[in-house]
């Protein structure tokens, strides 16, 4: 979808590991690289006082995080912990801008990069504010799949160890939603799952989608973009 | 907040003016150019098949718009809308590229601004899940009034033309419950409007959402930011 890719332009940086669970940032102690994943999975998430969690998404292999250090001054709330043990490259904003400075692509390639996250976000404010919740649910599988899951032979997107409660921190509801609607799109031959394992129809989803839009709900842009 | 102004890079670019509710692009047209307004406001908001309108920002003075058009292949859902006589600049993809190939700095400055506008979405995500309505409200002004507003005398930030249903197309509700919290915050001192003008107490309203904080509810990012 992006004719840049910002993985073509960096220069390798030390590898670093974080085992399952580990904080790799927090408000407390904010992120001060710009962090790339080589492999495993990060959960990127916003904590409430009273503990409740809303999952901004989860970032998997080549995709990037802590974009927050970029902009000088700012205060980040995320928190960016491990799912499980992942490798990591980091960069300095420092060594970033140095790099820019050498090789604008790279800029045009983090901006094509952060434009395309502001599409998915502006989909999801769009979406709390005007899908039914059974409809964000779908929308949520659709957007999860595609930042972190896998093409089966079988044509639908095979998705690890994603919780109900991921989903339901995600779509912003609750997991008995979450559990309630998966079921109904299990009994409609959309979504299969077992062991740890959550098989996608990707394109049955959108079709849903697209009935619910004629039903009188909103059109997700994002979906467009990767037909 | 932000090192780089894209300002102070682009090049002047002719000026375009748009009058009072047309339509700058939609689906069926979307954006083929990077918009900076010079003068006057557009709102960029999602339009639902059933006509519900979700505003995703109101861009104002030194604002930009339309960057979906920056990445290659992606069909945006947006709408854009003059709110009144509106003056706008305007740059292909091409000649952004070209000029971030000869000044690298304003790659730099645009993911900044992609960066911050990513923070704000998030923050709205979070606030949908978490917040309670009133909340979330209250949370919708002070980011509406940092992007659209402007500082009085009186410490207070003055906001032009802005209607309650805006407001609530904004935080995702309706327009009776905008109008009821909107009292409510009026009793309390914490706004005054009159004649289609709205003058927020900002430092009021970022004490509420601490204190809503500490009742449990979630904690805004751009807020400390702007401290």
């Amino acid at each position: 979808m992006t004719r840049h890719d910002p993985l073509v332009y960096l220069p390798r940086a030390r590898v670093q590991e974080f085992k399952k669970d580990s904080m790799i940032y927090e408000p407390n102690r904010p992120a001060d690289h710009l962090y790339l994943v080589i492999s495993g999975r990060v959960r990127i998430y916003y904590c409430a006082y009273d503990g409740t969690q809303t999952l901004l998404r989860i970032t998997s292999t080549e995709q990037f995080f802590g974009e927050a250090c970029l902009m000088t001054g700012t205060l980040s709330e995320e928190h960016a912990i491990a799912m499980e043990t992942t490798q990591v490259m980091a960069w300095t904003p420092a060594e970033i801008e140095d790099r820019i400075q050498r090789d604008p692509m790279l800029g045009l390639a983090l901006i094509e990069y952060c434009a395309s996250h502001n599409l998915i976000l502006q989909e999801r404010v769009a979406a709390m504010a005007a899908l039914k919740t059974g409809t964000r649910v779908a929308l949520s599988l659709i957007q999860l799949a595609d930042s972190m899951g896998k093409a089966t032979p079988e044509g639908t997107i095979r998705i690890r160890g994603l919780t109900h409660q991921s989903i339901a921190d995600y779509a912003g509801t609750s997991r008995e939603i979450v559990t309630s609607e998966m079921n109904r799109l299990r009994r409609a031959g959309h979504l299969a799952y077992s062991r740890g394992l959550l098989d996608v129809s990707r394109a049955a989803l959108v079709e849903l989608l697209r009935q619910e839009q004629f039903r009188g709900d909103g059109a997700p842009q994002t979906l467009a973009a990767k037909q």
